[in-house]
């Protein structure tokens, strides 16, 4: 039964398929009846509202306060930025008509023709053009700025190949608008928010970076600058996990949101815009999880440790049940989140396999043996290991392990990404070895020709002008041969 | 200046219009560029979020887990539950197609006719359809019952006369949608997630309720009983702040959701769902605010105390900056919620107008006088009190006036409510009346004609028949003269 439960294809025959197979199987979330879109289920509801939570302490921590704008835009928006509509307009959900009226036979329903709009609305893509309209009412004054909201939402991008979280028509996110005085504010702004989504992605999701910025193809439609997080999945291609925009005075001139500066004279604001979205879980799952199914970060595991009795007799249970509880209270009182299975309706076996396939951190079994012995049987999830251990004391153990397997994690993913980057000068060298994955940190003259050559050979994009590494000396350019102007990280991506 | 800002019509001159300026000087919200649709301000957002907050916190005590379905659903869908489609396919917004094209003076977009959708998608007024028609692949013993799922979501009703908070196309909410294997099991849950609410809305919005069951004529369409919590704003008008339904197996016989119960029988399985809004914002500033501004309970309200130097030099503001910031730390250490104002561009008097349009519970001033004498100025936002006290010991005294703020809004609240209460049996008189507000206890025959003559003559509904009352000896009903099965609530509503 337990293997009847998993039944996982293993990441080494088919790692797509693999992912697949666990978003389902382990209950996080299933294709809906509308094409492109997803249910996310309770399991992996509670990993994305443990994200939300936390990140958004982080941002009201910078200043950053919640808001919330209309889902629908005006058609006649998103023409108003000239590179935005090129972006967006494509791929958008338009809301034409507003009711439905039963058909002749009676049996269903019609749109009723006489419910046209006048202007057709899109489902928000993203929300820089209704939020910069509205900007413009707010700000008038240097001493109106800087504007720093957020907010959580569904956004809709119609897409024609989708997977579970990675890519689906409809989306969960946040997305930040802020408004700024001065381009050097802005510009640090859009920085800041960067380094927010890293430090969160590497210390709660446990997945190691790459920062940078993005070529001028791979901008987002209507930024000067994207900055960007670029994760490592384990077949060794780039997961884009969140991007912050720096925007300059565009949406401000496209929506003539003016201000009096501190000279009394006129000026346009300067904006950022930056989010995160459900993709998150995306990443979070393919970077950690194994043949066995998923391996949650103890910082975001919605059940940080399960605890299963294995019984012969009521009798036995009652005193397993007395001991697992008063361990459970302990627990939590440390702030550490416990389920205690003692279901009868499921064996043991069953149970274990479950609990791996959902990527609990550590579990606990005890039985009659275990009792008379003062001892209990501890596994984690990160590495499988098990072992007996002295029943007292228990908790000390588990908080630290939780804390150990944290930073082990993170420490396999981080040493799998840096010893999957790959300096590379040669096209040759590199058209043959990128089709396996890692990241190949070339050189490149910074035209959109050569990233154009790259992806038409390989499919393989310009992933960012990393952050930290020496650019003094960065070669040439192994399409075309001219002087490189820095070093960038090309690599096949989800 | 502190005039100027306020500037608010009065409650007795015209109530709805002071109703629409508050919601917008107080910074709550605004009409968005889309026509009835409205953004949430900071202000305004940050009171929904700790509502949001407690109230998740009192659903996940009664085992119920977030999820997220998708926000379109199949036009079919709606057709599957006869009555639900009357109530929800006439007011819907309809997405046809799913591209925009460059339009031929290639200076807007305009939807790309070879873009059409198969079947047209409804942006969801409520999910049971969709919800349901997931259920079915959930749901096959009754080991998988109960399912008690809940969503924070977006959603959207086409509605012809708007009002901020009270009646928008597009809103937020949560929906509870919950399935269980017995008809006992369903009622039981569709009536505590009504005794959540109205305890949530007494002790935390400080708004007393008249808790019922609505008319058949009332009903949320395909229930077979709504409960409701109905509150009274100050112009004695009825506005129903949450419902919750008992929908017996109408979705799931709708939506095949079969289940093999504990006799190995085939049955299909019950279901509840319960809601509230952002309208419950509306009841929040309705039933509380004055002439002067808003009025918020403490227990909401995302400032509970300001604090307010009142200086002459920078020398004095130092003093008192170091004074404030201390009081403030050991508040917050109280878990109370602080503002200290100490910008030097706006005078005193224009922040003292401010806070109390917003509505902060408690202000704080203090200057040199006070300093030197160990006092401080402390005003209640519900009564306007002020009153100067010691210093010392500020802290045990603000707790404390908090909760008594807290009471007394709700005790004037509660007042009111009962002192609008009116038992009456001459149709005469209640035409008379009814217009005026108030809540009018009558002799009800239970049939839908009495509640359509009743609407028709005086715009008046059966807003419930409300528990707690006497129903021995109902008397008779007021128009039709017949025997009456109970005694009602009836009122004008919003």
């Amino acid at each position: 039964m337990a293997k009847e439960l998993k039944n996982l294809t293993k990441r080494s025959e088919n790692y797509s398929q693999w992912y697949n197979e666990l978003v389902v199987k382990a209950d996080l979330a299933e294709q809906a009846d509308v094409r492109g879109c997803m249910v996310i289920k309770p399991y992996g509801y509670a990993i994305w509202e443990k994200i939300q939570h936390i990140l958004d302490g982080k941002f009201k921590e910078t200043g950053v306060q919640n808001v919330y704008f209309p889902m629908l835009i005006p058609k006649s928006f998103l023409s108003k930025e000239a590179e935005h509509v090129e972006g967006f307009a494509k791929e958008c959900a338009v809301v034409t008509h507003y009711r439905l009226k039963a058909n002749e036979t009676g049996d269903g329903v019609v749109v009723d023709p006489a419910a046209k709009l006048e202007e057709e609305l899109i489902i928000r893509p993203t929300s820089e053009t209704t939020i910069w309209n509205t900007y413009r009412k707010w700000i008038h004054s240097w001493r109106d700025l800087p504007v720093l909201c957020n907010q959580w939402c569904n956004v809709m991008r119609w897409e024609m190949r989708t997977r579970l979280f990675l890519r689906t028509s409809e989306f969960l996110w946040q997305e930040g608008h802020t408004a700024h005085a001065t381009r050097e504010e802005a510009e640090a702004r859009a920085k800041q928010m960067l380094k927010v989504y890293a430090d969160f992605v590497e210390q709660y999701m446990a997945i190691p970076l790459i920062q940078g910025v993005k070529s001028a193809t791979e901008r987002f439609a209507g930024a000067l600058d994207t900055y960007t997080i670029e994760a490592m999945m384990q077949d060794g291609k780039a997961l884009q996990s969140g991007t912050s925009h720096f925007l300059g005075q565009n949406f401000g001139k496209a929506f003539n949101v003016q201000f009096v500066d501190k000279d009394n004279k006129l000026d346009y604001a300067w904006a950022t815009s930056w989010g995160v979205s459900t993709r998150l879980m995306g990443a979070l799952i393919m970077t950690h999880s194994d043949d066995n199914g998923l391996v949650l970060p103890p910082h975001l595991a919605p059940i940080q440790v399960v605890m299963i009795p294995i019984y012969k007799n009521g009798e036995e249970l009652a005193q397993l049940d007395e001991r697992f509880n008063a361990l459970a209270d302990r627990l939590r009182a440390r702030g550490i989140s416990v389920k205690y299975d003692n279901a009868d309706n499921k064996r043991p076996g069953f149970k274990f396999a479950d609990y791996e396939l959902k990527g609990v951190p550590v579990r606990l079994a005890m039985g009659a043996r275990d009792m008379a012995a003062g001892t209990i049987e501890l596994m984690r999830r990160d590495t499988l290991e098990k072992e007996v251990v002295p029943f007292d004391g228990i908790e000390e153990r588990i908080a630290g392990l939780l804390e150990e397997i944290q930073q082990n994690i993170f420490k396999k993913a981080k040493d799998f990404l840096e010893s999957h980057i790959y300096p590379c000068d040669n096209y040759d060298d590199f058209k043959a070895r990128v089709k396996d994955g890692g990241f190949f940190l070339c050189p490149w003259d910074g035209t959109a020709e050569t990233e154009a050559q790259i992806k038409a050979d390989t499919q393989a994009t310009v992933r960012c002008i990393p952050f930290g590494y020496d650019q003094s000396n960065p070669g040439v350019d192994m399409v075309s041969g001219k002087p490189a102007k820095y070093r960038v990280i090309v690599a096949r991506s989800y």
